[in-house]
């Protein structure tokens, strides 16, 4: 049995944490990149179907072909970042189920069945960039997460000719709390969102 | 900045974190629910949307109206979780912009554009349920999450009437390692699912 993280960890992960839109001047290596990834891998998806697609952004040849797609107010801060992680969806998820879900046929029950494939790609992938922006946090790093972009843009840009679609971008680094920091915004109270039965 | 947490976090919210499908004889309070919605209030959304409503059925009559809607590989250890949390997602939650999101109009950005509406909402959604797995987690916890269910029949009965659809289900409790503990399923290395550009 776990006990609870202690409160400077709670602070890093979920109080304290920001989405930053600016940076300092410090790389983020590919071996924590790495490292990242073998956190997010770990955690749940349905059926093990682990339908997320990475790609790091961190050259200035690939920033450049990023950037024609951006939203005015994500272009400038995403180009100063270390590196933007695409957070891409496999749609095909399922003809790698015989790997990762050896003991059923999985696969079956998504072939053909084109509204379960959808959802079951669509929340995956999103749980699964879910945590890596809370793994991002637990190895130290600070992320700024982004819908705001031409998706279609995007998907022929730098997924041709395949199932893979783009979900969202994060950009990942190591934050500058004194540039650009919005301040808090509010939140929900328990009773305004939540019930218990 | 932040360092990364030391070795025993990280095993606990991702490395030997797991998917428990039995439960030992022990309350989740309250108060501890409480404790995990303040948590995962502070994760990142989309223009500060936060469209997660969440329904936490622990009491005998709750779980006798939610057994009907579950799968059958689902029920038994759902009924004997401490509690199952519904993750569930407001289609309507552009109209609390206003208050989480003051300093822009944005609720126009999303009224009349039911696909951007959509996906929004089930991205965010998604996002926080994933920011509640990993919640719980650094609480101590334990999670079972499960989408197989007849969405439908659950939404018609938990949330009839309102623009809230459920998205998926958490078991939460304090997992029994020894009873139905599935052996660990591969996950895909690193250079099978990512690329560094």
């Amino acid at each position: 049995m776990s006990s609870p993280l202690n409160d400077a960890a709670l602070d890093q992960l979920f109080r304290s944490a920001r989405t930053f839109n600016a940076w300092q001047d410090k790389e983020v290596t590919d071996q924590q990149l790495k490292e990242l990834y073998d956190l997010v891998k770990m955690g749940p998806t349905s059926a093990n179907s682990s339908p997320v697609r990475l790609v790091f952004i961190k050259s200035q040849d690939a920033k450049a072909r990023l950037k024609p797609f951006l939203s005015e107010n994500n272009a400038e801060k995403t180009m100063a970042a270390p590196v933007t992680a695409i957070i891409a969806t496999d749609f095909a998820f399922y003809d790698h189920l015989p790997k990762l879900f050896p003991h059923a046929d999985a696969r079956s029950w998504f072939v053909g069945n084109e509204a379960l494939v959808e959802a079951t790609a669509f929340r995956n992938s999103t749980l699964q960039g879910g945590y890596l922006i809370m793994a991002a946090r637990s190895l130290g790093l600070d992320c700024g997460p982004m819908s705001g972009y031409d998706q279609a843009g995007l998907d022929a840009e730098f997924f041709p000719g395949t199932q893979v679609k783009s979900n969202f971008l994060v950009n990942i680094g190591y934050g500058d709390p004194n540039k650009n920091l919005f301040g808090r915004l509010p939140r929900f109270d328990f009773d305004e969102v939540a019930q218990v039965l």
